[in-house]
């Protein structure tokens, strides 16, 4: 038996899964402290709970990381979301301790790898991944290996322009997809969360509809783009908006209906959401070893 | 000695390139005549003008369409551009004509093919082709290979959204890419041709200027989304443009600086200009053949 591990280190929480020969065994949620010492410390532990196995049948340990990693170096550079974890070489920190081989990818990567490997896009060859929180993030999944470009900076949808209308995102541009279709947008349109703006809209409120069927739309004119430039068989969608079913899907489909060139990519790909949910970054972080 | 032709159809002139052992060796070119017979004639007429060598040497002919095809039934769908040509089985016909196989792809992914094994982008791995004309064009090279996607159809480029104002595309979305970077927007800008903008701006001419300044940003917003989304390490940009030098490189450069996220890639991405201009389709066709 084989066992691998894999931790996907978010702003709040790190999530962890146990692969026994690729196959999930077990999962964990811990806090992700804010403090470098702090963090490294939780995460040694949390893995070393993991470990009810003969050590020898351990190959490895994965990690999902959000934000830009300088591979060549395998050094974090500064993930906006977990300052903790700037300029820490956390793969040699966590090889010395466990005396394992370990790999680094960015989260929204691991999250493609794991849900084409084992979740809503298993079986499929050419798939796009997008989890949707207060940011954007995305991976491309080409024949069963992440796609990470010619300077592990591909997968970036998050700032593709889309529509301009003045607004500054945070990187100081304007039109940025995530600026119209990452939870900011109904934070900013609705002043609710997205969690409550979907109940006002299952309660049938107009208001909330139309903001929701907005959002949807501007995710569809995104994610048409992503089609139109690489004609992927499946489209996974993550992050909070998972939780919505059709209620999200419908408008999403909609736009893409609208804006896809080739007819045969237009009636062919699919648009799912993730099936792997919160801890798919974690599975595709142990996915890594594989 | 091998040869191999190919042969790039385009709305109003075919391009015909002979190259043996994967050399260019000699070029020609000839109308697109608007009837199907006629197209047909003339394309057999200048290939067998080009075959002045021992058939037995010749290893086949490649076709670049300027349109949609449907490659599992090797049959060209309906190019807008080249309507003689629809519901042809073009490659079937040649066949049966100089008893060689033959191989057909998308003229811009010709483009791409030939810039990347031969061209501006010579020795890389990791390349985006761009042609502007009437429409914009797109190719994806990886490793050498053309990218096309799951169902044939990736490279739509032209049909992005990259900023909306209301204006309608031909394909009856709002805010794609083709509105604000193909030669459209020059004439319906300046009402002048493409050339004739450039040598407006040559003599200082204010307007014209800030005109191309604005196409110039405009292509460096579609292409930035692309450097985003796949981190290639060279974009070639041809057509009409590639001609312009770097009047047109310099604003199509300062916006990537500004829209690329990933501090590694901005840096290392190059920005060129085609190397093999008009025929780089044909070029293209022919190492369909390697």
């Amino acid at each position: 038996m084989k066992y691998a591990i894999g931790v996907d280190i978010g702003g709040n929480k790190t999530k962890y899964a146990l692969l026994r020969d690729w196959k999930v065994v077990s999962r964990l949620s811990d806090i992700t402290p804010k403090k470098k010492g702090d963090l490294i410390k939780v995460i040694k532990d949390d893995i070393s709970k993991l470990i009810s196995f003969p050590k020898s049948q351990l190959i490895g340990i994965g990690f999902g990381i959000p934000g830009p990693l300088d591979k060549k170096r395998r050094l974090i550079l500064n993930p906006p979301n977990v300052k903790a974890l700037s300029n820490v070489h956390l793969s040699e920190i966590m090889e010395r301790e466990f005396k394992i081989r370990t790999k680094m990818e960015n989260d929204v990567n691991c999250f493609t790898l794991a849900e084409t490997l084992m979740g809503a896009a298993k079986g499929f060859d050419k798939v796009i991944g997008l989890t949707f929180g207060t940011g954007i993030g995305g991976g491309i999944v080409i024949d069963k290996k992440i796609y990470i470009g010619a300077f592990g900076g591909a997968g970036e949808f998050g700032h593709m322009s889309i529509k301009f209308d003045g607004r500054k995102c945070r990187c100081g541009n304007i039109g940025c997809f995530e600026e119209y279709a990452s939870e900011k947008f109904i934070w900013r349109e609705s002043g609710v969360s997205p969690k409550e703006l979907e109940e006002k809209v299952k309660k049938g409120n107009k208001k909330a509809k139309k903001i929701y069927q907005d959002y949807g739309q501007n995710i569809g004119v995104g994610v048409s783009n992503l089609i139109n430039i690489l004609d992927p068989e499946v489209v996974v969608l993550g992050g909070g908006i998972a939780k919505a079913g059709s209620l999200i899907l419908k408008p999403i489909k909609k736009e893409v209906d609208k804006r896809v060139l080739l007819t045969h990519s237009k009636k062919s790909v699919k648009i799912k959401l993730s099936k792997l949910s919160d801890f798919a970054g974690a599975v595709g972080a142990a996915l890594l070893l594989k």
